[in-house]
């Protein structure tokens, strides 16, 4: 059997997600029926990350074994050709027997959009939260440094989190303002605000828990300083509600 | 009666274009029965640009008379809560009585974009057109400058034009290459052309066929100098395909 690795991307505003379900379109199960009809036999495809439904994704990878002689160029053509317009296969390679999509990753990046105070463009609208006021950015730099390195993430885990463990390393936190957007070469006005994350894994939810609770610090209804105490407790109910799905990008999965 | 002027985005890819139609939904009609629930009389809108079917705007401008006594920034809140999220009123202001959003017009400009040879974005693919080869730059350059100043543009023209004259003004026309996009902050790889036009006023299609046009002189299908001949014969048989609705953005209406 050989083993094929795919790079994709796609907008989650029309799925339930990643991971097949018994009710609901989800991705994997787009591309595993177009790829059983392209092989013809069954086929299990393995994401890095399990996008929940809303979720973007720039750099899903993915991977799956199969018996057919097809380059892997050739099945990614059939593939974009069955696929509807908004999942894209980038890239398609094969790969070493040992590679695994999900335990091979050695780190994950994932970006967060926000924008405040004004009419949100109908461009931009499914891909960021929209929000009534300006959170504090210096408030949530502070804050965002509490998340940094090895900890217990449990405070930040969503509900049906299947994780056997909650510790997870954050490598970075940023946290950019921007003036207007760029859309196809044109600019959007508007206040935005960027979150991106990179760590070696997330739990269920995590990036949104922590994206929602720096909104409450960036409005003042915490305490930048309350993140380490949050951590710490590993309660769900201090830390704050989980951001929209429609702001989250799942931006690059690494391997060695 | 006060007349107010509006300034709105929308996302075509949805609608059967701004016009009032008797099937179909369009931006106008949804306008209209937004502001008529909100005002509680009957409102005719009057568009500067009549976009067709899949065509996007980032500048439309329209205007329309009223007896509300409603301010102008509550019309828009009121309207933006009535209208679907891939149509936003940005701005809302009252004008003087003579104000017409089409009559007072100076000048409009599109943009259109084009990607050439590779997998189309999921986020961009109902912004542009996609072509499987890429269309020389220079000779495209070459050809539009025979578009530049006043011509019949009869051989430009949609069937169902109801414009009463064909002499048209493009005061600038320009092609762009660019590598990759920004979308969201985050970088989308691809090879984009944009082509950008600013005239007096334009006829139906005439954007659109200029840009298939311009695509063939870019194929080699035509002679850049061929341009001038087809302009002078006012032949529509004689100029390109009509490039597809969904690259094509009104980018913005100019007045005095």
């Amino acid at each position: 059997m050989r083993n094929i690795r795919l790079l994709l991307q796609y907008d989650g505003s029309a799925y339930h997600g990643w991971q097949e379900q018994p009710n609901g379109i989800t991705i994997q199960g787009l591309i595993e029926a177009g790829l059983e009809e392209i092989t013809g036999s069954e086929v299990d495809i393995i994401g890095a990350g399990r996008t929940d439904a809303g979720v973007h994704a720039l750099g899903q990878c993915a991977c799956f074994r199969t018996s057919t002689g097809l380059a892997p160029e050739t099945l990614k053509k059939a593939l974009n050709a069955k696929l509807p317009p908004d999942i894209r296969i980038i890239a398609a390679e094969e790969v070493d027997d040992s590679f695994h999509a999900r335990f091979s990753a050695t780190g994950k990046s994932y970006v967060y959009i926000l924008q405040t105070g004004r009419v949100t463009s109908p461009f931009l609208h499914k891909y960021l939260w929209s929000l009534p006021y300006s959170p504090d950015i210096r408030a949530m730099r502070d804050a965002a440094t509490h998340l940094l390195g090895a900890h217990d993430f449990s405070a930040f885990r969503g509900s049906g989190c299947g994780a056997r463990t909650t510790v997870r390393t954050i490598r970075s936190a940023s946290i950019e303002e921007k003036e207007g957007m760029e859309f196809m070469s044109m600019g959007m006005a508007g206040k935005f605000i960027v979150f991106r994350f990179e760590g070696n894994a997330f739990l269920r939810h995590m990036v949104r828990n922590m994206v929602g609770t720096l909104v409450d610090v960036g409005r003042r209804k915490t305490e930048p300083e309350a993140i380490a105490e949050i951590l710490a407790k590993c309660d769900r109910r201090l830390a704050g509600p989980t951001a929209p799905a429609q702001g989250l990008f799942l931006e690059r999965i690494y391997y060695d």
